[in-house]
């Protein structure tokens, strides 16, 4: 595609999005750089970028092919994507399948436990208050999403989860739990956007349980790159 | 009614619950002790045990008399009530009218904010792990009520709210929040137990928005005893 970058929109902890001048699309830029803990801990993971930006290619290029809208529309280069332009709605959305994080020291669940059934929970998109979790009433009373949209945003959660546990599966890998961010495109229809990546899924392999994710950066486990660089091999989305 | 009390069964942070020698009867005695932020700040609030009792005393007659069903058989004496035995519902159900708490520290809603409609939110019943948020998909996953008896906690709850809105209002208190607990008979159906006082709900007059409830206590407002002597006297609940 002949889309040039314009204006610096949006820097994240782990991305950029740039305007382009190319009318609704937007450049999202992957980075090295790898936060945790609310930002308290920060280094640079080579080569995360493009591993992220490639796995996430992958991952929305699938999803699409089984019919979830996503913002991707196609990969830039190594560690750049063009996206579509969505207003991100600020609710991170978790499917969990295994019992692991937050849900363990939270609230109790007993570690690495198989939940009967995938659980979706809802997060405020907000650091100062430390991302905290929410119910439907807290989304609607501040206006985020109305009721549809949630159960919309619920539905497509579990579906995603769906076809991201199939994918896993064949290549040795449990998809532990995830987290998604949806946009509204200027139509008000909501698709998926930000990323699918080792930074915002907890993968496991499945033979020997070792974490192929970021909570090997979080705790210390060493080999972060070799873990994402084995996602990018294992997922084919180096090719 | 001709009981007696025998084995103490549950001793709380605010009541005891003793058997007696009725079958299915037990004994709620409602204690002067106060505590507050996970039992860290103690203190005994003079006459406490006799208001709280005579005002939930008042308030599940009240709520029986329009169609809900509760724990509630008689008052007994001063601070002691008789019960019908259940099996407790480990969620605590808050129902919010006006932002108030951890709604507007933990989830960032503006203080004193008249809420477009009433909230809803449970919680974990459990003191080591602070009483976390917890959505519907946990409480079903944890096996502590099913889909339909989620659904009916939280219809009970709405209902509830809406009688004691009416009640409050009357009296010229605001209503701004309360929780509830609920408890399952031998017959598995879902009763509201508990107690609804000023330990349970956030209670402002209407006209000076002075706090009649446990704020005091907590946040060092002084007047605690009076203020839980008003709520006794303007909820009739001490005739």
């Amino acid at each position: 595609m002949d889309i040039s970058k314009r204006d610096l929109l949006h820097e994240g902890k782990a991305k950029r999005v740039y305007a382009t001048d190319q009318d609704g699309l937007y450049i999202q830029v992957f980075k090295d750089s790898a936060t945790a803990f609310d930002g308290i801990k920060k280094a640079t993971i080579e080569g995360k970028g493009t591993i992220n930006c490639r796995v996430s290619s992958k991952m929305f290029t699938y999803l699409e092919e089984r019919g979830i809208k996503t913002h991707f529309v196609e990969l830039l280069n190594n560690n750049e994507m063009v996206i579509r332009g969505v207003k991100i709605i600020p609710v991170e959305v978790v499917v969990r399948n295994i019992a692991a994080g937050s849900m363990v020291k939270r609230l109790g669940f007993e570690e690495n436990r198989v939940l009967p059934f995938a659980i979706v929970e809802f997060y405020l998109k907000n650091d100062d208050l430390h991302d905290p979790l929410v119910n439907d009433d807290h989304i609607l009373a501040q206006g985020y999403a109305t009721e549809d949209e949630i159960a919309h945003l619920r539905d497509q959660a579990r579906k995603i989860n769906t076809y991201l546990q199939e994918f896993f599966e064949a290549i040795g890998i449990n998809i532990v739990d995830f987290k998604l961010e949806f946009g509204r495109l200027p139509d008000g229809s909501i698709i998926l956007a930000d990323e699918i990546s080792p930074d915002t899924c907890r993968l496991w392999d499945r033979e020997t349980g070792k974490k192929l994710d970021k909570d090997r950066f979080r705790f210390d486990l060493g080999d972060v790159e070799g873990a994402y660089q084995e996602i990018l091999n294992r997922t084919g989305a180096g090719n």
